[in-house]
């Protein structure tokens, strides 16, 4: 747990919290909608799935849901189209149709905010599931449709070999051997992943995954995550010239985060036994709302905020934060090149 | 669920908090173990629980859990007891059990605590639920049993009768309009509790529950309940008198409890046709950890600081309970008298 624990979106009230600076996530949310529709439609089989019963449960879980709002709006997409689903199959059953949701998230993410801010008019039961979804989280055949919104690049931990060369990833994230020990350690994670729903998912239930994917080809260093380590490899580096952080300190630090590419994540699919590929696909995320330097900020320390105040402690955050802020505005045609390259995929797997 | 809101018990590290002082709550648990183990041993059964597929799943719920360490031994014993309920029906799937453990209280309950603390090597899929079990919180027929240690006396809220009177009902509990009102209220609360468990459980299913009950005849003034706001009562006058608290902020107070007594528990679950009532006996509470004025004081605070501090806020709290512990031990012998009237009764209700 140790490394994976800092993964956890920013909670609480601050301005950099996850809750206020996920727009980002929103356009992803809403870009998916559709998508989400049109599969459950054509592959949700009521039939086989056991749902010609009097009384009907459909159970539905969002892994690595961090807080609100994005995970209440993705549940809600969903779950309309279930119920479309089972308007169009005009089964009688609709009226005893009910739902339970199950939100997912590391043991640090905050659930209190999560329940406290769960939509009054929700059309579900809601539980919270504490625990990585590398591993086993819900009974066996305990779920109808998993579902996933940009938390597949997370590891499960930092590769050990990374750990054991004692010179932080943000560094040298494009050095061979590093780049090489998140590759596996990638592999080992989705094969644990696929494993647990594998066991979880009822047969023909579907998983919905939103995630990035670099593109075939490209260096580590001009991906979103590549740049973010060089950034934040640089500030560090300065903060320890400065004298503010020791070099032990940061040369320590890693992000347990992979950008794997297309064909790295098709073969992790394909690899596996249980699940039929059903779609993995490329789509467009229209960016709503314009990127400023400012919020791309705000979004980095929404998503990392945990990360370095659990390894560098709070009375370094702010000051790494501040350096890191002040690198956004020039480097800031870089992000933007980095997340045009960025490819989104919709993938859907159902578990045979 | 404004009244209701803050009766959670204390989360967080802090002296009082319900983490490190609930060994009474405690000694319940370990008295309750054989009671329970009994119970399901008798009358958990499986077969008409369509327990006979190849793989099996028991659903498991906690109502009004608070947070650790109480209601992981409960949920330990519980679990322990249906093993061995498998294991003597010789059944060929006890290897197929698995658990799926619902931890629920108020939104409000500190389920990051909860979620933290929970024991690395159990034998159970763990989520949490928040929301008042007065209420639906799970999927019908979702749930094979549940348990509920010492929540049964909180009201959903505080009697409409009684927040008309404008005066705060520790300051008159035994008026016959307030106790009334109270008697009321909780008629109420029990019947939608009832109706919402008889949705949730499965034909078959059990509730346990563990509650404090006032003997019969007994006056209010001479109940656990009672006795705590004639306390707190008298330290509210005094700090009207001392100019520290506004009279009208006095007034509005309430204290959303009701000690019910055996005859009315009765005729609650008499009144429910959907459950059967297995058993409804008293039992004995051996005291452990002898009580101490200062462990009362203590307890009283992890349960009613949310409560305190709610309504009077963060700033009088402190100063609230200092002046009430002040009062604890000269009149310390009045509440073991009442603890010791106080009877605990052990109720298993069978879905029908």
């Amino acid at each position: 747990m140790a490394s994976s624990r800092a993964f956890t979106m920013t909670g609480g009230d601050v301005a950099y919290s996850y809750a206020k600076n996920s727009t980002i996530q929103r356009d992803v949310v809403d870009a998916g909608k559709e998508l989400i529709k049109e599969e459950i439609l054509e592959k949700f089989d009521l039939k086989s799935l056991g749902f010609d019963t009097p009384s009907i449960v459909v159970k539905i879980a969002d892994l690595g849901c961090s807080v609100g709002p994005n995970t209440f709006f993705a549940m809600q997409n969903i779950i309309e189209a279930v119920e479309l689903k089972f308007l169009q199959a005009k089964s009688q059953n609709l009226s005893a149709l009910e739902f339970q949701a199950f939100f997912n998230d590391h043991y640090e993410n905050d659930f209190n905010i999560l329940f406290k801010t769960l939509p009054p008019s929700r059309k579900y039961f809601a539980a919270g599931v504490p625990g990585s979804f590398h591993g086993r989280l819900f009974p066996k055949s305990s779920l109808h449709l998993a579902h996933m919104s940009y938390a597949l690049h997370f590891l499960s931990k930092v590769p050990k070999a990374v750990v054991d060369r004692n010179k932080s990833n943000v560094l040298n994230s494009s050095e061979e051997e590093v780049v090489e020990a998140y590759s596996t350690q990638f592999k080992n994670d989705m094969e644990c992943f696929l494993n647990a729903r594998a066991e979880e998912l009822v047969s023909g239930g579907l998983m919905l995954i939103l995630a990035g994917a670099a593109p075939d080809g490209i260096s580590v260093s001009d991906t979103m995550a590549g740049v973010y380590n060089d950034v934040m490899g640089s500030c560090l580096k300065d903060l320890v010239k400065m004298g503010v952080l020791g070099e032990e300190k940061v040369n320590s630090f890693n992000v347990p985060m992979y950008p794997a590419t297309v064909t790295e994540l098709d073969s992790v699919f394909r690899r596996n036994t249980n699940f039929s590929i059903e779609k993995m696909e490329k789509f467009a995320q229209p960016m709503k709302t314009p990127l400023t330097p400012e919020g791309y900020a705000l979004a980095v320390r929404a998503g990392s905020d945990g990360l370095i105040r659990n390894h560098f402690g709070d009375e370094f955050a702010e000051q790494i934060f501040n350096h890191f802020n002040a690198k956004v505005e020039p480097n800031f045609s870089k992000f933007l090149e980095v997340m045009r390259n960025n490819l989104n995929l919709f993938i859907v797997l159902k578990r045979i």
